[in-house]
């Protein structure tokens, strides 16, 4: 008999956490119970889980007092707030917030790329940033075959990743401009419908922002190779909710491409889109509501012989978030049984 | 006494035509006549020039016959139609179209770069792609203070790049996108509201598109170099008027920044834009409509010891065509009094 288990999703009305419930419905998790938890000003909602519809609950410590499991979505200050009393009553949580990402006692985890990490957890497992998720599924199989360089990326990030408010700013914005309208901001700082910004999230004292940090020293931690050369220049776009990147990986010495498009179309997680005489690649539109991401275009980089060009697109919520934590939970749970 | 001259501006209707006949009225290009033609579907428009207003004219030799100077901005197939028989007048060709730009007995020329190029020319000068005169007037001034040894460029690009229609394209699919109703497609092979695909142009046997290709050979002839090290990633995303370029510029030895940051600052043709403070760097919205091309966000690479990350946003119709061929203009009848 599988073991059933009691889940909690924490921050369970917002982009991640709404695409955690309906994956947990259509993977058929095994559960016991299901709750869904948010701040208490979203309480009384209701969100579907397959034909039924369940009610959201404030979050408190009694509330989580009988999971097993609690899938966090919510920013760093809630996930530090309630990761405490989560661990210390005996539950797991694997927390999509970027708060124990760094720490050296929390696993990060891709379950594709370093599932044996999740065997040291001490209560918390921390999902990667989304833009280190979707490169590292790419680049990590070809690492395997033959060591990485360096990594030069650029990001065309959507909306999605700063939540659904920022959504509804992309469209309220963009029918303000068709309407001649002024631009009013609330989420971004930057107008986002046709226009574009360099990522909004702090600046530190190398001139990286945070999510360039992200994606390089996560993609360190990940790989478990601290000395990894790897930049990044993240990008926001008006595109709603799928990222895409460019990659380009210089290897110790050329990688042929046949060798790696057959690496990456056999890679777990991803999809190979390549269709050079129509000029059809991974795009937004075709990797939004995916599970895999969708890879292609590769190419032998004319600049330099040991180096490939690489495209990549895929969905920000759910193989950037959601489907990860969820992929995790049943890693966890596989290993249970 | 300034000599005026007589010009012709051919493909006046389009969006880099319109923006010539502009350019002209509000640089005072010295003229002794304006004529806008363009094709015979289009004659009989009337464009603004200033507060007055002049008719298109049907393309046609006697048309063209009167002219000192030409500016081109019609596709390809024009542009060869014509030139021959400008040339044989003795007028001068300054061709926004791909169709010379190879020619070895063709300059092409960014008046900031290369002018004394122009020197040359034997009646026709090509005006370079559009996200090669970006990333161009960017890279020259660092390549002249220390020689570039590989360039790793991934693009934004705006729906202007394809035309006054592509930007009707875009707001159209938008708005049904916003209404709920199918997207229609008549420009783009595929959906741009939204979305992003990387550039549609035909690609080469090296996996390379056209428009990527472009940035490397043009690159590597305006600069006089043909070992340049150019590597490029160009995609359309759903952006009116100005591209954007993530520049990873690898020098034989470190650069400093603060050098390199003086010399982007002081470099003509560009407008530094670098508020680490308010996260505030070159957009579209910003870099629209605008002459200069908006550079910064200026930083060492942190996965390699003599490469600097620069980000640029550029008016694609303005310095990335319809600006740099005007100016091509300006400095050849410069040279001429």
């Amino acid at each position: 008999m599988t073991r059933e288990y009691r889940i909690a999703v924490l921050g369970a009305t917002g982009a991640v956490g709404t695409e955690m419930v309906q994956l947990l419905h259509q993977r058929r998790f095994p559960l016991a119970s299901l709750k869904l938890l948010a701040s208490p000003q979203s309480a009384g909602k209701w969100l579907p889980f397959g034909d039924e519809s369940l009610v959201v609950q404030a979050v408190s410590k009694q509330a989580l007092q009988s999971a097993d499991l609690v899938l966090g979505a919510t920013g760093s200050d809630v996930a530090r707030e309630w990761a405490g009393m989560i661990v210390e009553q005996g539950a797991v949580l694997i927390d999509n917030s970027s708060a124990f990402r760094m720490d050296p006692s929390v696993p990060l985890v891709i379950p594709e790329v370093n599932p044996e990490d999740l065997r040291t957890h001490r209560g918390i497992v921390a999902n990667p940033n989304c833009s280190t998720i979707l490169m590292a599924l790419v680049v990590w199989p070809l690492h395997q075959h033959q060591p990485l360089k360096r990594l030069v990326a650029a990001t065309y990030q959507a909306a999605s990743g700063a939540g659904t408010p920022a959504m509804t700013e992309l469209k309220e914005q963009t029918r303000q401009i068709l309407d001649g309208e002024p631009v009013t901001k609330q989420v971004f700082p930057h107008p986002i419908a046709f226009n574009l910004f360099t990522h909004n999230s702090p600046i530190g004292d190398n001139h990286y922002c945070e999510e360039e940090m992200k994606m390089v020293l996560e993609t360190r931690k990940i790989f478990h190779q601290d000395d990894l050369a790897i930049t990044a220049t993240c990008v926001r776009v008006p595109v709603l909710r799928a990222h895409s990147e460019a990659l380009n990986i210089e290897f110790h010495r050329p990688f042929a491409l046949e060798e790696a498009r057959a690496i990456l179309s056999g890679a777990p997680g991803l999809r190979l889109i390549e269709d050079w005489e129509r000029n059809y690649f991974p795009m937004p539109v075709d990797a939004s509501g995916e599970d895999a991401v969708l890879v292609g275009r590769i190419r032998q980089d004319i600049s330099h012989p040991n180096a490939i060009e690489v495209w990549l697109c895929g969905d920000q919520i759910r193989k950037g978030a959601a489907l990860n934590a969820v992929q995790i939970a049943e890693t966890l749970i596989g290993e249970q049984q």
